[in-house]
C-alpha cells in the first residue's frame, strides 16, 4: 500500500492510533488545531505546527519571499486563534537551496516577524535543502486552564459563525495560476493579498475564549465544508450552511462573474482563508453581536448546527446541490 | 550574496538580530539548545526543534525507517537533555513522497515513539513532498524555574565532562559510506547502531539540573570541538581537551587501526554522537563521580575550562596539532 492511495486522513489516523492517548500533563493530543499541555494551576500551553513544501504548498514564482514568510507564520497563528489562545513564541525551521539569495531570506524573515506582531521568534533550524525550500513552523500560545476552544464541542441548536473572508484566497489563487483574470488591478491585488497574506483571527479567538461565548472553533484551512466536516465529525452533529449569508467580497463576486466561475465553489471548497469558524448558542448571540460591532470584527452568522449528520447547503431555505470534491487531501493531489 | 557563501552561523546571526531579544514570558530565545518560556511561579517550558532532509542529513539507503524515526526523535530529546529538562511532548511533521510505502511510515513512527519512551506524540503535520522525505520534530520539556543548563555558564577552573560516546557515530557513518570496513560484524553493527540510534542523555541532564552539579551543558551534534566552541564563545572562556581521557570505544579504535584512520578525527570533529558535554566545578566532582557510579552513567572527565580563548587539544600534557576542519556547516557541505 502506497500512502498516495491511503490519503492524508487515514495516515493521520494510523499515527494517532500508534501515539495512543496523551499522558498528563498533555491534555489534548493529535486531532485538534493545537495540542494542549497543562503547566500549572491556571495555565495551559497550546502548540501547533505546520510544514510547507515548495512545489506543493507554494511556488516561489507566485509568492514573494516577504509574503511567504508572512503566510508561513499566519497559518500557524490561525491554529492558535482557533484554540482561543494568546500566541507567545514561534519556531522557524527552513530548508534552503544553496543558491538562495540572502536578500530573499531576509525578506522572508521580515514577513514572518510582521505576521507575528510581537510574538517572540524563539528558535528553529536552518538546513540545506537540495531541491526547493521547506518551511516548518511551530507556534506556542498560552491559555487559562480548561477553556480552549475545541472542534468537538458543537451542539445541535447552536448557530454557526464565520469571522473573516471566505473564498477570497481561492479566488486569488485562481488569478495567480492564470485560470481567471480580474477586471481591475485593485481587485486582482485585493484577492491575491488574501491568498498570500491571510490574516489570522487571533483577536476573535481570544475574545471567544475569554468571554465564554463559544466553546467550539476551527480555522478554515482546507475549505469551509471540509473544516466544518471536522467539527461535525468530532461533535457528532450535522450542519446547514445558508449561502445567502456567506460574507462574499465584491472582488470575488466580480471575478466569478467576469470569468464564468461559480463563486460558491471558491467559498465552500477553496481553503486557505484562515478565517475562524465557530458555534454560538442562540441566547448568547446578542452579546456576541454587540462585541463584534464594538471591536469591529468581521464576524457574521452563516448557518446552524443540526442533529442529523452531514452538511447541507441551502439558499433561501432550498437545498443547493454540490459537487463531491469539497476539500483538500495532501496526498491525493498537489496544490499549485 | 548566496547563502552557500554566507554559511549557516552567519545566517542564524542574521535571523537572531532580526528576532531581537525575547519578550517575557520567553526568557531564553535563539542561541541555546532550546528556548525557555516561563509559564508559572515554578515552571518553565523548554522547546527544541530540528529539521532533517533526505539526501542532506540521511540517505534512506543507509538507514532503515525504524532507525530514522528513532534518530529524528533522539536528536531532539538530546537537546532537551542538554537543557536538563524532562521531555513531555513531541510534534512530528513529515513530508513524504507519494510512492512511500505505508509499512515504512509505520516503522518510522514506531522508531520515533520508541526513542521517546513515554513522551506523548501530541501533534504534527503530514504533507506530500515531491523529491524526498523531510522530517521536522519539535520536543517540549518542563523544568523548575531558573535552573536550565546553559551554554554560556562555563567558568574557567571548571572541569569538562562527557556523558556518552565520542566518535562512534562518525566511525559508523564511515562504514555506511564504504570508507572503512570493520574487522567483525559485531563491531560493524555496534558502530552503525551508534550512528543510526543515538541515545539521548536525558537522565544525565536531569540529574545535573536537579542536583545543581552543573549549570552548563551542550549536546554533541556538530562535533566535540565545534560544540565545545559554542560553550567557549558563549561563556567567553577557552578549553583544553585531554585526548587520553576521551572514552573511545574499542570498536572505534580497532576500525581506525584496521583502516589507517585517525580515531581522533572522528572523536573531535565527527559529530552526531548526541553525548552530553558539561562543566563541573572541581569541588563538586566527588559528588558527581559518586552519582555517576550509583546511577551507572557513562560520564567521565575529559578536560578543563581555561581563561584563554580557543580550544587546545593535549595528549599527556603536550599540545596535539589538528587540521582546521573541525565541524559541520549545513550550507558549506552536505552530510551523506
Amino acid at each position: 500500500m502506497k500512502i498516495s492511495e491511503l490519503g492524508e486522513f487515514k495516515l493521520i489516523e494510523m499515527i494517532q492510533a500508534k501515539a495512543g492517548l496523551p499522558s498528563y500533563p498533555v491534555v489534548v493530543g493529535i486531532g485538534d488545531d493545537g495540542a494542549v499541555m497543562d503547566v500549572g494551576p491556571r495555565t495551559e500551553v497550546v502548540t501547533t505546527t505546520d510544514m510547507l513544501i515548495e512545489g506543493v504548498h507554494f511556488k516561489r514564482e507566485t509568492i514573494p519571499p516577504y509574503d511567504l514568510g508572512y503566510k508561513s507564520h499566519a497559518v500557524n497563528l490561525s491554529d492558535i486563534a482557533a484554540m482561543g489562545a494568546a500566541p507567545v513564541q514561534s519556531f522557524l525551521s527552513v530548508g534552503l537551496t544553496g543558491d538562495t539569495k540572502l536578500a530573499d531570506v531576509e525578506e522572508f524573515v521580515d514577513g514572518f516577524l510582521k505576521a507575528g506582531n510581537g510574538v517572540t521568534l524563539a528558535g528553529g533550524d536552518t538546513v540545506s535543502s537540495p531541491s526547493g525550500w521547506v518551511i516548518s513552523v511551530t507556534v506556542m500560545g498560552l491559555s487559562p486552564s480548561g477553556k480552549v476552544l475545541r472542534r468537538n464541542m458543537a451542539k445541535a441548536g447552536e448557530n454557526l459563525w464565520i469571522c473573516g473572508p471566505v473564498g477570497d484566497s481561492a479566488a486569488g489563487l485562481s488569478i495567480l495560476l492564470g485560470d481567471t483574470k480580474a477586471g481591475t488591478p485593485e481587485d486582482s491585488d485585493f484577492l491575491i493579498k488574501r491568498h498570500n497574506r491571510p490574516e489570522p483571527m487571533v483577536r476573535m479567538g481570544r475574545i471567544l475564549l475569554e468571554t465564554g461565548l463559544s466553546n467550539c472553533a476551527i480555522d478554515i484551512s482546507d475549505g469551509l465544508c471540509q473544516d466544518l466536516g471536522h467539527i461535525c465529525k468530532g461533535s457528532r452533529v450535522g450542519a446547514v450552511i445558508e449561502v445567502e449569508k456567506l460574507p462574499l467580497s465584491q472582488p470575488l463576486l466580480d471575478l466569478a462573474e467576469d470569468n464564468g466561475k461559480d463563486p460558491l465553489q471558491w467559498a465552500l471548497a477553496g481553503g486557505e482563508d484562515y478565517s475562524l469558524l465557530f458555534t454560538v448558542a442562540p441566547e448568547k448571540e446578542d452579546k456576541l453581536a454587540a462585541l463584534v460591532e464594538k471591536e469591529e470584527l468581521d464576524a457574521v452568522p452563516v448557518g446552524r448546527i443540526v442533529p442529523e449528520a452531514g452538511i447541507r447547503v441551502t439558499r433561501d431555505g432550498e437545498t443547493v446541490e454540490r459537487e463531491e470534491k469539497q476539500g483538500w487531501d495532501h496526498f491525493a493531489s498537489q496544490r499549485s
